[in-house]
């Protein structure tokens, strides 16, 4: 019998979204389903739009989208600009290159600016292709780019782009709730999540949030829209209401997930993934592996593969052989590093479980390294 | 204490989406997450996959988003046609005029059938119209008018179509599953649908039939796209992939109330909805009402209130008295019907149970009848 036929083996989620789903939230999804035009399910979302904006840490509305994550990216595309305006998308990394993909779909005039996979945009670089380009209406970027494992200086971006007057939208999809973010006093107009990340909850849901600039903008996008029109959607929160049937059982699931995020309170929660986050560092550099990015996310951890050894390999190994979900590089890093994600339910002692393994097939696959020291490093830095 | 805040007080679901989920699929909403690019979830893809021709009739890919229903109404917009492209929306309910609206947020130059609401679309107007309008290139439709509780004759409206070679889209969200649809035998090139009403799961899903007529027309369509674009779907789904994170447990779900579904078989359901509609007609006319579709549907009844009653107040009785949610009219006819879902996991039970609180309400109101006379009929329809 195949071994991947038992449910006996059991498995860990440790990849960059999905991410676990923990039982009290599944709970909730299995609930029996309640009418979306109800006292009871409006009550259900006033909860969660109060929740929603202490997660998001903004007093802007946040609006719900059933969709993954990308709809709500363009949603924050076709509802500001119009068609042949111009915007810079800062690629340094695969979701870059979305927003990069969705404006170019849309019709916007695109200026990409280009960033080393690894590597945050530098800011003088951004402050540069702004002055070459004064007709410039916004800018997309990225919180924590998830294909590089790299957060992005998002407060330093808002100066300029504040300064400019300029649209400033965030895609914040992996890294909200783990990498600190602060919309309002950072001047971020626009930011977008997904619920399989952060929010431990499948993926179906995307949120949006609309500083007053960005209601603004809306009024004068020329470019079509249905599903996603922003409008539309902020005229039924006002009315405590969707435009279209929302997806009741994962809203329900929402509201539980951000009461216990509130629990632990969301700095909290910053600074704990960010102690995990030097923690996987650390315990990369323990086994002599270096990490790839230059700027590394509190979200996940992207370690560079040993000399000779694919990372597609050791991901493959531990999926198949301890069932361990991690995930290799994307496109042309696909073979050159590893993800380990720390967001959401993820938490100590499941990077423990994590690193134990990937010290058995690095083993196995030949690596040299002392067998336990990244094991060391970890309990150090958790437990003192 | 509020009656409303005792979790003793029963609950039933009758109203046309979202219809209630059987505890079998609730289960296997929390169950723990997979990723989804996984061979364990391609694999549950694959079913899935299959399962939908099944439900839908045909040999055709069937298409899955994470969005409502209004979702993949759109792609049936923005991925066939050109700007300025002229189309005809059939407008006998609020659902026809979605199609109307959609179309025109995206710039076609929509025609439209206005159909008297609670009729079903005359053959010949259809004819009349496409005659005077040599250029159009599709009609938009609705197997069920949700609205009105009309079943469109889609057989016929497809002989005309294809005799003039254009596109036909059908919205199958409310009727799928309950009205018979054989869409490759009758002609339509892409059918709707969404998750919360025949296939009986929390709305979070919607879906998408693609016939090669359809396909090759996408390929010439200019208008913007990127989160609904058929093309990168198509191309995902002959890879057993999905272009953007798919709705996980959702699909889970989904393959367990495809199951269901297959076993009992889809035409035998189709034989019982039509059954129950009967039924619930035959009801009504026992308590004295008019049934207020011309051409009713299998998936939920519409009656009109009698005189002096506003179906608002039917319906807000039963909700907050004996926890039934059934629906009132939209838009004009808001008050002047109310309406019964026969749908998914509702049976000819619940049909009993409504019916014996809506001759309790409908006493309360001042309306005299014969008590009891719609549940004898009823169980003479049902039990012989």
């Amino acid at each position: 019998m195949d071994k991947e036929e038992t449910k006996m083996k059991r498995k860990y989620l440790m990849t960059p979204g999905p991410s676990p789903v923990p039982s009290f939230a599944r709970e909730a999804l299995s609930r029996e389903i309640i009418h979306h035009r109800t006292p009871e399910f409006r009550q259900i979302l006033n909860e969660v739009n109060e929740g929603l904006k202490c997660v998001f840490c903004t007093k802007n509305p946040v609006l719900i989208f059933a969709s993954s994550g990308t709809g709500a990216m363009q949603a924050a595309v076709n509802n500001f600009f119009s068609l042949g305006d111009k915007v810079v998308a800062v690629c340094g990394g695969k979701f870059g290159e979305r927003w990069r993909d969705i404006a170019k779909s849309f019709g916007l005039d695109v200026v990409e600016m280009e960033v080393e996979w690894g590597a945050a945009p530098a800011i003088e670089d951004l402050r540069k292709i702004l002055d070459a380009n004064k007709d410039v209406k916004g800018v997309f970027t990225t919180l924590c780019e998830t294909s590089t494992a790299t957060v992005y200086d998002i407060e330093a971006i808002g100066r300029v782009t504040k300064e400019k007057n300029l649209l400033l939208i965030v895609d914040a999809i992996s890294g909200l709730g783990q990498d600190k973010l602060f919309p309002d006093e950072w001047a971020v107009d626009v930011v977008v999540c997904g619920s399989q990340k952060g929010f431990m909850l499948p993926p179906g849901l995307s949120f949006l949030s609309l500083s007053r600039k960005a209601q603004d903008f809306m009024k004068n996008s020329n470019l079509p829209k249905y599903y996603f029109d922003l409008n539309k959607a902020l005229k039924s929160y006002e009315k405590e209401d969707t435009p279209y049937t929302p997806a009741v059982s994962l809203i329900v699931g929402l509201r539980e997930v951000m009461s216990e995020i509130s629990k632990e309170g969301i700095e909290k929660r910053w600074e704990r993934f960010k102690m995990m986050a030097n923690a996987a560092g650390e315990a990369a550099r323990a086994l002599g592996l270096e990490i790839f990015s230059k700027r590394p996310s509190a979200s996940l951890t992207a370690i560079i593969s040993p000399p000779g050894i694919k990372s597609s390999d050791i991901v493959k190994t531990l999926r198949k052989e301890y069932g361990v979900s991690i995930a290799a590089g994307q496109d042309s890093i696909k073979d050159k590093i590893f993800r380990i994600a720390h967001m959401g339910w993820i938490n100590e002692q499941d990077l423990i479980m994590c690193f134990s393994l990937l010290e058995k097939v690095l083993k196995d696959l030949g690596y040299k390294f002392k067998i336990g020291a990244s094991i060391s490093r970890l309990q150090e830095v958790f437990y003192g």
